[in-house]
């Protein structure tokens, strides 16, 4: 059996619908060493040229998937002015691995600063799956933090209730509701912890719902927190966030003809319904949150 | 077999869980034309007296179906300051007989209302089944207006999917969305409507996920209109209003111990968030609604 060419593996994260953002990173990584040590380019230039067709395809293999252009961003400036081929091939390396292993600590950091955000006794109400949240709440949970959860059951894939088996497991207070119960129930919690597919001034994309959540969150004013590393962070021009429409029968199996059923993943929810986000840096409050995104460090070659 | 006595009518009634509110009112309505007919009170005033336990025990029996409480209301309110107990048996009769037979008609009034909300190719968003709604969009239809409906498919008994069935069979162009969803697609409709349990100055009481559904029209600026008669209104203090709990497995079957399933049927959107109320009586903007429900007609005897 041959060895995967970078082909292969783009094609296999393009395919992949089950891990999460990080994992999809460390394959991301993998692509991009695999290229350095197989290109053939002559001088750095050369292979800044492959790297960024490579970068770029492997972005658009899953263009909702932040981390992935982050990735190739890092890796991309890591060249900067170099001209020798050999010099560059190992400067990539570096890269991707350096990125790879600073998310792999992130999660746990981002679920320490959130323990901040829980005052003893509080509910907080989250929406969908997050792992970060969910690692957040286990945190708090063996610190000995009393506290308690409302979740969503998460229409249609119900990933909710696996997050409501998880917490109660770890013997945290837990309540489950139907999605449209947030307006209700939003008023009873102290804090909505939420994650992130991605972030930029257009906003923060994540599971639908999450924007409704938000609106109720502003009415009741309940301070809304999303948990995401900057790994998730998108420049205002990013140019390939498209919201896919899924299939239609994970809402509805066996509809009758002439309903069109749009299942949609995720929606867009404006910052200024979002009070802060839960970075590895801290907790970054909107105003901080919109200028870092305002002025994105990007490679100008993924513009 | 005996005839059934009043109590077994009020019986009938608390244990009806399918019936709408119209077909609750005319079973009431029969309660206390019954009770008339079979009353062996001497005067007026013992009548009276007999009337308002009948009546708060009708009430009682199904405490969030305002038109119950607007029928005995009426039917108290008939009597006034009569003494002859022959003539209050006829004003008994007369007053539940008429508040019925105006209910009838009701639906189609309101429907007709309705059609000055529905401009050419707009879109309505409707979230559970209202057979108010459904009765505007099927006369909307029938009137050759072209106009497209959203609905949600209202968990956790999927309600929304009948709603979407009925209009589709009707030929109107349909799309079904989850319940989250609504913060999404509300921004691409041109008007909301929903119905109503009840009315009063605490809020529009309505399917879990109605109020949800107002703030995102609010912050969307999308009209949000309840259709409803003036029968769902209630007084300020209305003591009988309660959210029942209903059983959980209807949200999650076989939900692990340790997991609270919370299911409520209602929730209570404040006036702050509805436009305004379709009524028999035309379509009456919200300070409008707020003034007559501030100032409400009810019995001394009933509060």
């Amino acid at each position: 059996m041959s060895s995967p060419t970078v082909t292969d593996l783009i094609r296999e994260v393009g395919e992949d619908n089950t891990s999460g953002a990080a994992e999809l990173a460390r394959k991301g990584a993998e692509v991009l060493v695999l290229l350095a040590n197989q290109t053939a380019a002559p001088d750095a230039p050369q292979f800044l040229s492959e790297l960024l067709t490579t970068g770029k395809a492997l972005i658009q293999a899953q263009p909702s998937m932040a981390p992935l252009f982050n990735l190739v961003n890092a890796v991309l400036s890591s060249l900067e002015t170099m001209q020798d081929a050999d010099q560059a091939r190992r400067a990539v390396k570096a890269a991707a691995q350096a990125f790879v292993a600073e998310l792999n600590g992130r999660v746990e950091r981002i679920a320490l600063e959130a323990l901040s955000l829980l005052s003893d006794g509080s509910t907080v109400l989250t929406h969908s799956r997050s792992s970060t949240v969910l690692r957040a709440l286990l945190l708090a949970k063996e610190r000995g933090r009393p506290f308690s959860v409302v979740c969503t059951e998460s229409r249609p894939m119900y990933e909710g209730r696996e997050v409501a088996r998880e917490l109660a497991q770890a013997g945290i207070e837990t309540t489950l509701v139907v999605d449209s119960a947030v307006g209700h129930f939003v008023g009873q919690a102290n804090t909505v912890m939420v994650g992130a597919d991605s972030v930029s001034t257009r906003g923060l994309v994540n599971k639908m719902g999450t924007y409704g959540l938000a609106l109720a969150a502003k009415a009741r004013r309940v301070p809304f927190y999303a948990l995401c590393g900057t790994e998730k962070f998108l420049p205002p021009d990013y140019p390939y966030l498209e919201i896919e429409r899924k299939d239609p029968r994970e809402v509805w199996e066996h509809a009758p003809e002439g309903i069109t059923v749009l299942n949609y993943y995720f929606d867009v929810t404006p910052l200024a319904y979002v009070s802060g986000l839960v970075t590895e840096r801290g907790i970054l409050l909107r105003p901080q949150v919109e200028e870092m995104l305002r002025q994105p460090r990007v490679h100008e070659l993924l513009l």
